[in-house]
């Protein structure tokens, strides 16, 4: 079972480098989020939506993970005090975006002058919940159209989320998607998890959202 | 660089394997389709509108693949004329199906009783493209919701693809979708692919799909 001996040496190193990352960050008074999701959940309209909200408040960074392409970096850059991109390429690095990767990209920010970072992990259910980046939260979005069985067959990455968001509620007279059920099954594996409901495309509910993180970003600063 | 040389083996080990599939498929004149997709974009309601209107012109088997759960099993049981769960469980398995899985899966199967097997990977756009089953077609299904940007951050899994499919066409009204642009950017990776648009809820467009795989059945058979 050679294979599965190197994976875990690789889980093992990024756990060591992730632990780096949040020490370094939490030296500079940086809080950061790492938002997951499956491809077109809407990580991309959340981190803009966040932005517009706080970034006359706080000082916020973007760090992009994609596979390929600049798109998203494109569209947060102009609103974000820094931006970085990552692309993660081939496998296996292309599942997941890794501490090392992270750490790469804080060399390339202005670390003094930054209060919150948000972190737009690759598109994927999957790897993101088996690498830790030195993040001090773990935000996974659900959209509506995706269906709510999403925690029963991807279980891990909600398990291990501070906080939930369910996406794309204006497209709720169009599809199937049973709040309640899915309400339970989150909670049914995490029950301390955030849940917050919100559409990125009106806007509405994004606002609870943006006080949650500035009270996380308060406390973690009073903790220190 | 120790790590990438091990998952180079696994994939030249996964090669072989999956040939070894395809042979094995050949001698019992089975045709399979490997249906990719990110979470939710429909790869088992497409499995279950397909079994409706196939099964009493072929014998059709499915393959389900999920990281956990077998509520997508459960879903097409009945439907189909045989169905094998694999649950991928923990990383590195769990990103996609691979070769060796599909062959444990084909034991127990009634080969000499089957026309047709469709395998519905685990919602993941990143490892899928990886790993060959096998199969005789790979088709991609995204969803409108997800976004018409899909073939640009994802390139890999459209580049392999033989057929894509844009389904949840009964959203269109609803939610932001270039299909002209989406088009374009599969295209210009792969000018050879089929494109069918389609919607799993209302039905509307399977029935060109279900056509083209029945001339790919009919075309695979005669070519031996």
């Amino acid at each position: 079972m050679k294979r599965i001996e190197v994976i875990q040496n690789v889980l093992e190193a990024n756990e060591t480098i992730a632990n780096r990352n949040q020490q370094l960050l939490d030296r500079h008074k940086i809080f950061t989020i790492n938002i997951m999701s499956a491809p077109g959940a809407g990580k991309t309209s959340l981190i803009l939506q966040t932005l517009t909200r706080l970034k006359n408040r706080l000082n916020v960074a973007v760090i992009e993970g994609d596979v390929a392409s600049t798109v998203d970096a494109e569209k947060v850059q102009g609103e974000a005090k820094a931006v970085v991109q990552i692309n993660t390429g081939k496998m296996p690095e292309s599942c997941s975006l890794m501490a090392a990767m992270i750490e790469s990209a804080l060399k390339d920010m202005p670390l003094e002058n930054i209060d919150l970072i948000l972190i737009e992990n690759v598109g994927n259910l999957i790897c993101p919940a088996e690498f830790a980046l030195g993040e001090h939260k773990r935000v996974v979005i659900s959209s509506l159209p995706e269906g709510d069985d999403k925690p029963i067959k991807y279980p891990l990455i909600f398990v291990d989320a501070d906080a939930v968001i369910i996406n794309k509620m204006d497209l709720l007279p169009y599809v199937d998607f049973d709040i309640a059920a899915f309400r339970r099954s989150i909670t049914g594996l995490n029950p301390e998890v955030k849940v917050f409901q919100l559409s990125c495309k009106t806007g509405e509910g994004v606002e609870r959202w943006c006080s949650w993180i500035l009270e996380q970003v308060e406390t973690n600063a009073t903790k220190r």
